[in-house]
C-alpha cells in the first residue's frame, strides 16, 4: 500500500493544488479532503478555524499520509503553527511558498495580496514577505465574495457578475504599481483569466497552490519517498453530501473524479 | 424572570423576522442565535442540516424558552417536522405562514417562491401551496448567491452587483405572469428595494419571517402567555466571533444591539 499525500481545504478551492501536485507527481496517491459542510473559512474567526483545522488534521492521521498540503489560504495564514506543532510528517501550507515566490519574481518590490477576510486579517502574508525583505511594499486586500462566486459557478472569463467584483476588488491594486500578485486563497486560480484580464498585461500573479505543491513535491523528492512506478489515486472526501461537489469538482480539475465519500469530522454524530 | 422566545437562523437572515416579532410583541424577550461559524445553510444538505438544526434547538432547550421561532428558510424546509417532535413547546418556521399569506393575496393563482438551494430542493413551500390550493400553479427558483452578497454588503438599492445577481435570477419569474412572490429565505428581505424594483408594481411581496413572527404573536396572545408590562430585552448569541456580526445585524435591525454573546453547539469543544 503506497502511503498518499493529504490535501484538504475548506471546499474546492483546494482543488487547483491537487492539480498541480497531480501534475508534478503522477505516480502519487492523493487524499482530497474539502470540509464541504462548514465552507466557507475565510469569514470565520481564528479560534473556530483553528478547532476546523485541528479535525481536519486528524483526519489524515486516520489515514496515514506521508505528508500534508494544506491547500487552504485561510487555514494556512492562521493555524499552521498550530498544526506544524501537532502533525508527525511534514505539513506545508501555501503562504510560505508564495511568498517565496513572490519575493523572487518581483522587480519593483511592490507586493500586492489578495485572500479571504481571515488571512488579510491575520497579516501571515505580509509578515512572510517582510522577513524575506522588510523593503518590501506590501498591499493587502481582502476579497470576501470571491469564494462565493466560485462556488456557485460565476466565473466565466465574460460573467459580468465576477467582472464587477473583479474591478470592484482590484481597482485598488492596480492603481497601486505593484508588479505581483498574490493570489493567496486556492479558490482564486479559478477566476485568473479575469483578474489577467482586468490587471492588464505586465503584472504576475502567483499561484498559492501551486507553489505549495511544488514545495510539497520538493520535499517527497529530497525525503527519498515519491513513488517510482505505477499511477496515483486520487480519492476525495468532503463533510457533506458529494453530489454538489463533484460537478464542479470536475471543471476545477477538467478531468472526471471516480469516487467522492463522505466523511464526519467533528464527535456529535 | 420572564421566558424569552427563541428565534434562530444560520446567520443574520433571522434579523428580519426578530424586527418583525419586537413590532409586533415589544414587552417580550427575544433570544436569538445565529450560528454563525457554520453559515450558509442554503447550499447544505438535509442530512448536515438535520443536525445542525437539532443543536440550534437543543440550545433554546437549555434557555427555557416559551415559543421557538425558526427564522430559517432552509431548516424550516428541510428540518420543522424532526424538530417539532423533538420540541417541548410551541415551534413555528417560516414555510407554511409564508404559503398561507401568499395563498391569501394571490388572484390568478400564481405564486412564485425563491429560496436557497436546500429549500427549493426540498419542494417544501410548494407542497405547503399546493395543500392550500391544488389548482396553484408555482414557479421555484433558488438564488444561491443572495445569502452570501447580503452577508458581504452587496444590497444597497443601486449596488451594480446586487442588481445584477437580481435580474439574473428573476427574470424567469417576472416573465411567468405570477402575482404574488414568497421571500423564502429571510435574508431575502434586505434585497426587498432590488427585487421590487426589478420586477415592476402589481407583484406583491411575501415576507415569510414576518408572517411566521404574527403566528408565533397569534400563538402566544391565544395562550395566554404574552407579557403584559415592562420592555423586552433582546440577547444575541453567535457561535463565530461576535464581532463581525454586530455591525451588519445592527444595520439589519436598524438599531444598537447591547449584547452579543458567543456560545458553542457542537460537543467537540
Amino acid at each position: 500500500m503506497k502511503k498518499a499525500i493529504g490535501v484538504f481545504d475548506s471546499g474546492l478551492g483546494g482543488l487547483t493544488a491537487v492539480k498541480e501536485l497531480s501534475a508534478l507527481m503522477p505516480r502519487e496517491n492523493i487524499i482530497y479532503l474539502g470540509d464541504t459542510a462548514r465552507v466557507p473559512y475565510g469569514s470565520r474567526s481564528a479560534e473556530t478555524l483553528i478547532r476546523f483545522a485541528k479535525q481536519d488534521l486528524e483526519f489524515f492521521f486516520r489515514q496515514n499520509v506521508k505528508a500534508v498540503l494544506v491547500a487552504c489560504g485561510t487555514i494556512s495564514s492562521v493555524a499552521l503553527p498550530v498544526l506544524k506543532e501537532m502533525c508527525p510528517v511534514f505539513i506545508e501550507g501555501v503562504v510560505s511558498p508564495a511568498a517565496k515566490r513572490a519575493a523572487q519574481i518581483t522587480k519593483n518590490g511592490k507586493i500586492a495580496v489578495i485572500a479571504t477576510n481571515a488571512s488579510i486579517h491575520s497579516g501571515a502574508y505580509s509578515r512572510e514577505l517582510k522577513a524575506i525583505n522588510n523593503g518590501f511594499t506590501v498591499i493587502e486586500k481582502a476579497c470576501p465574495m470571491f469564494v462565493p462566486i466560485v462556488e456557485n459557478g460565476y466565473f466565466g472569463k465574460d460573467n459580468p457578475v465576477a467582472k464587477l467584483i473583479v474591478k470592484d476588488y482590484l481597482s485598488e491594486i492596480k492603481a497601486s504599481g505593484a508588479d505581483t500578485v498574490i493570489l493567496g486563497c486556492t479558490h482564486y486560480p479559478i477566476l485568473r483569466p479575469l483578474i489577467e484580464e482586468f490587471l492588464g498585461g505586465g503584472i504576475a500573479l502567483v499561484d498559492s497552490g501551486m507553489e505549495a505543491a511544488k514545495e510539497v513535491c520538493e520535499h517527497i523528492k529530497n525525503a527519498h519517498e515519491e513513488q517510482l512506478e505505477g499511477t496515483g489515486k486520487n480519492t476525495y472526501y468532503v463533510t457533506d453530501e458529494p453530489s454538489g461537489f463533484t460537478a464542479l469538482a470536475e471543471l476545477f480539475l477538467n478531468k472526471k473524479i471516480e469516487e467522492v465519500k463522505k466523511v464526519s469530522l467533528d464527535d456529535d454524530n
